[in-house]
């Protein structure tokens, strides 16, 4: 990407530096926010800009990049080891791993995936740190292991709304991120889960992540059909769409003491009244990312067949193909999560 | 109150209900959602029909009065009861008591202060159920006993903060509100605790009640100051100013992973950009009024000295005097809390 427009081009391999390693990509998820981030990273740019306060950067700033240099996104990769940098003890030439998307270096932190420095798993090449890699399993296929990433969002989004076995959840927006707060719930028995998508073939995949109750927003209010499903336990609501609008249709449809968990990433400015809120007392919790641990758990949910992410995986295209693939995911009923392989 | 705007006139005196009694009001203060209400409730009102989805009205939708009907507002009262209406076996002619600001029948609920059935402290006369009703101690004076309910308020939401010690806390806006948060937080042994606002003479009532910091935000950026003189506790933000934009600039303020309590009541369409909230993983608890268990405990607090709240009051009026009283209220270093004594 440069100047908030998709480029298929030729970069140089990047250099493992210590503690790193050089890898090779073999799968990277295409996330939402990317799409977001093409469409209306200006805007989250300049309030970037705005918090500019003369502290140092870090990583709760939107952007850190310059959107004018060339940027290579793709955050959800699996890759393989083709060559240590200094002062790699633990990691060999050959190792299959996947990584927290973020690179460290005597530079500072760098967002993998939206980085001028370091190029993210839309390339051939990547650079990862040794102390975030962890080794995908034998016999874990690299498509099913770029799936971690996606899953630890929702195993920390799950983790940071304080569900607990006798409430319920209402999922709105069934995309990778709702669908990975599905995944997580059901992990942890919560229930009942409903979700909420206008696609059908999202509803599928729900109910195949063992989704109690689907429903189409268009058919029936999504918290009518909590309601006719529960209606009585304490409700998390999870907003997984991330477009204006969202936030405040969450607090119209949530009961009184409700929490809604801000999971989708919305960019633009948005609008809302917070006497919605005030009136029901409405907790919001935004959310982001994931830890190390809540990584490791969601790479290890994979591996051990906690759950099956299969049918998620609805596309592969090589390096040419992402710009198409970037519109093709506009349609939900084709797709869910497309992979690239380089 | 009729149709939005205010006016002074003779009404019928109320009469008590089975369970209720009719009390002479002896002082009840002008709240600042009263003149919000004035200025905006009409908003509100159109918000809450739009949530009318045929279900019995609720204490949760904002409004629930009709405004081209007769409304009169006054909802932090202290008041002698007159006479006993049926079925009212503990109080007697003469108790001095306070309520919070609810009255039931057979036909519902009623918030009084927001009734077009129940006139509020306003008013020469009110009617309040003997159920909620707490007898004020001998020899505390009806003008503090009036200060129950707006301590009330800060008691609810800093329990609704979790906050504990070892937390730090900044106070935007020092009104009656945030006023109320301060001498709750105190009570509990937090610290320290910063409270910003343009006014010297807010200024110094907080200081007055414990606020360990003060801050001109004009001079100094509130969270500046909190990293002055902490900078190391998790914060936890109470927004008491309630106009439109406060959110997003509690959330531009905050640290990462900072709670901000929203105990300003803004009735109007507000902005924000939902990214400043993701990337530092915010948490925005929304909080109104609070139980009868904090009610007395604020007039506890109060009459045991707890707490000294008599610099908060500013000014008195007589029912013929409100109208002005709404807009003396404007000038923040006249006045704190101006109480109306019929």
């Amino acid at each position: 990407m440069r100047n908030w427009e998709l480029r298929v081009d030729d970069i140089d391999t990047p250099t493992a530096g210590p503690g790193q390693v050089l890898t090779k990509v073999l799968s990277c998820g295409i996330c939402g926010s990317d799409l977001h981030m093409l469409k209306h990273g200006e805007e989250a740019r300049q309030l970037s800009d705005e918090l500019d306060d003369g502290l140092p950067p870090d990583p709760t700033r939107p952007i850190m990049f310059d959107p004018s240099g060339d940027m290579v996104m793709g955050h959800e990769f699996c890759c393989e080891v083709v060559e240590l940098g200094p002062d790699v003890a633990n990691l060999v030439v050959g190792d299959v791993v996947v990584s927290m998307p973020v690179a460290f270096d005597a530079g500072g932190v760098h967002p993998l995936g939206y980085s001028n420095n370091y190029p993210g798993g839309y390339s051939e090449y990547m650079v990862v740190n040794e102390m975030l890699a962890m080794k995908v399993p034998d016999g874990l296929p690299h498509q099913m292991a770029a799936l971690t990433e996606p899953l630890a969002v929702g195993i920390h989004a799950v983790a940071k709304s304080r569900i607990a076995p006798g409430d319920a959840a209402l999922i709105i927006g069934l995309g990778p991120v709702g669908l990975a707060c599905i995944a997580s719930l059901k992990m942890q028995g919560i229930g009942p889960i409903v979700g909420a998508d206008f696609s059908p073939a999202r509803r599928a995949l729900a109910e195949h992540l063992g989704c109690d109750e689907v429903v189409d927003p268009a058919v029936e209010s999504p918290i009518e059909a909590w309601r006719r499903v529960d209606g009585s336990k304490p409700l998390v609501i999870f907003e997984a769409v991330g477009v204006p609008g969202m936030i405040e249709h969450a607090m119209r449809l949530a009961p009184k003491d409700a929490r809604v968990l801000i999971v989708g990433v919305c960019m633009q400015q948005d609008q809302f009244h917070p006497m919605l809120g005030i009136g029901k007392e409405l907790s919001l919790q935004f959310v982001l990312g994931y830890d190390p641990l809540e990584f490791g758990s969601a790479l290890d949910a994979i591996a051990t067949e906690k759950v099956d992410l299969a049918p998620l995986l609805t596309g592969t295209v090589n390096i040419d193909g992402v710009p198409q693939a970037f519109t093709d995911l506009g349609n939900p009923d084709a797709h869910a999560k497309i992979l690239v392989e380089p």
